[in-house]
Parts: C-alpha cells; structure tokens; sequence
C-alpha cells in the first residue's frame, strides 16, 4: 500500500524541527517505516542547491532564479527521495514542500501565482501531500526565537513585512485547502503544541 | 536602439568557441559594442550552476531537474546580463541558449518537447534570438574533435546516440525557424567556416 505524505511548513522560529522529530517518532512507534526529510534538500544535488539559496553572499539571485531552483531541488528530491519511499509504502514527513514556495516566493517576494501554478503542474501535478501541518506564528514571536537560534540566512535577513507575507500566504493556502491543511497555533508551550498535532495525526490519517 | 542578440549552436568539437571569438573580434571592429557571454553560465549563479551540470560525478540528476537548472541558470543569466546590455543597445552574442535545451535535454534526453516550451515561455517568452548560428558536423568528427582537446563533461559522458539525437534536434529547429537560423557547415577548414559566418552577418543583421 502506497504510504502517506505528510508535510510540515510554517515560519522562522514555529518550531518545526522540534515537532518533526516528535512526529517521526510517534509514527515510528506506530509502527510506519518513516523517510524524515526537507526542502530545498534531501538529495546530494538539492542539498547543493540548498547552499547556493540559502547563502548570505549569494545577494544576486533573481526572483525567477529562485523559483527555478526550488523546483529543479524539488524535481530531483521528488524523483530520488518522495516517490519511490511512498511507492514502497514508507510514510514520507518533510520539513517544507511547495506551498512554502507559495508562501515564499509567491508572498515574500511577489513573484506571479501563475508561474508557480505552472511549475507545481510540471513538477507534481499528480502528487500532493496528504496532510500539511502548518505551525502559525504571530511574525515578531518566531522571528525573536529564531534569532536566538543562528545567524541570518538569506530568507532571514528580509525585512519584517516580507515575512508578514509569508505568514498571510500560508494562511491563505490553508484556507483554500481545509481538507488537506491542519493550521496549529505555534504559541502555546511544546508539549501542547504536540499535543495538537498528535490529534491531527489521529483524526485525518488514523495515524 | 535596442541591440542585437545572436547565438551560437552546434554539437561537441563543432569548433563554437573559435568562431565566438571571431564574431566578436568583427563585430568590435566594425564599431559595435560586444558582450560576449555564453550558456550555461554567464553569472556568479548561474557559474555555480554550470560546475553542478557539468561535473561528472554529478550522476545523479533527473532529466527534469537538469532542465529546470538550466532554466534557472537562464533566468539569472537574463535578467543581470542579456536583458541590460540589449536594453543599453550592446549586441550579445551568446554561446548557447534555448535552441541548446531543445537539443540536448529535448533530442538527447528526450524530454517532453511541452515542459520545455513552458520554461520558455515562463523564462524569456518575449525575447528570441534575432540570429542563431548553427555549426552542424557528423557526430563522430565533433567528438573526435572534442575528446583531443579536454576530459568529458557529465554531457560528453552520453553514448554515441545521444549525440546524433542532439544534432538532429538541432537540423529540426533550424528547419521550424529559417528566418532565425543559419545552418552552417562545419566541417571545412577555419577559414572557410569563418567566412560563410561573415556572409551570414552581413546578410541577416548588416554587420
């Protein structure tokens, strides 16, 4: 039986990673053979793109540039990673898929829905995720914890309102696809916010 | 007055880089302002882009992914050079573009002539080349011309086959688009090669 893909997305500092490892471990104990995995990444070439996107230095990336190369990262984790673990039965759990492209290049940057919708048709047309997990987070509040995190990448150094957008883009996905998106309120403490997601797991996959 | 945009094509061993230089030389002489760039490349990124592409040991990228990266590396290349030096009314003259994608990833790889005519449009719908040469050898001279000169790339690594679906992609563009290309033979000497070029600037663009 084909597994289920299961993604989680949200801003700087919604604290992601924290509940990726407690949902790779619930599903583990569950029982589900789980490929843990992340975009851009997941694969020698999109961990390489990865670098290239997310380096500070990198200042002279066009908005299309960086839409082509999320997608050419995408294409690749897609055909080495995605498909063949949810062919093979495994749960897939990634850290990021394409509606952070919408929420990113589409809301932060403003770049035209329409190129994405035509990039996600050429890319996936025929693949979604199952369930998103979409970790929400008034912007100053995740900005202020990722601060404490790490140094900038070249996401983390746009201006506040930039991730206003992506906040608002996000939440405008979720909107548009109640049936596959489960909004979490990231506020709350971890055991809470958990919580939550563990109810979502239940309720809309038996997981 | 907006400048001109040529680009040149050709196979393995066609002898392309010769003939940028001379283009450039003649161009520069008969007084127009030359930027002589080529594909893919041409940028800081799009550079990083082609190390990726070309590197051997790069075995694994999907023929989708490789055709997204290109189009990435072409949207940068785009929008920092070619765009800004026609906008300012310089002549490019281009080693390689689209017509090279058609051949390569549509004939070599045999992708999906409908996902590349989408990147075009996406990436540069509104500008073509106003004139494309196309130095066309058999196979088997170019790549005996090109395996003296340097190491195979991840591309000079493909079989014999390849190589004859990439010219004959290369003869069928040329065909859907005579007012844009000039098919020129490259197996002559370099001098007599280089004078059907001239003819061809002078009687296309006026050069």
């Amino acid at each position: 039986m084909r597994g289920r893909f299961i993604t989680m997305e949200g801003g700087e500092g919604a604290g992601k990673s924290t509940m990726m490892e407690r949902v790779a471990d619930w599903l583990g104990q569950s029982g589900y053979r789980v490929v843990q995995t992340r975009e851009p990444g997941g694969t020698v070439l999109a961990e390489k793109l990865r670098d290239i996107l997310l380096d500070r230095n990198n200042l002279s990336i066009s908005g299309k540039a960086e839409l082509l190369l999320m997608f050419a990262a995408r294409a690749q984790h897609l055909d080495e990673v995605i498909r063949p673990a949810l062919e093979r039965g495994d749960w897939v759990l990634c850290d990021r898929f394409t509606d952070a492209t919408w929420a990113y290049q589409g809301g932060g940057r403003g770049l035209p829905g329409e190129d994405i919708a035509v990039l996600e048709t050429l890319v996936h047309g025929d693949l979604q995720p199952d369930l998103t997990l979409l970790l929400d987070l008034p912007v100053e509040q995740g900005l202020k914890r990722a601060s404490r995190r790490s140094a900038a990448d070249r996401f983390e150094m746009e201006p506040h309102g930039f991730f206003e957008q992506v906040r608002q883009a996000y939440l405008d996905r979720a909107a548009a696809a109640p049936e596959r998106f489960v909004v979490i309120d990231a506020a709350p403490a971890v055991e809470e916010v958990w919580s939550r997601i563990r109810s979502a797991l239940q309720e809309r996959l038996g997981a």
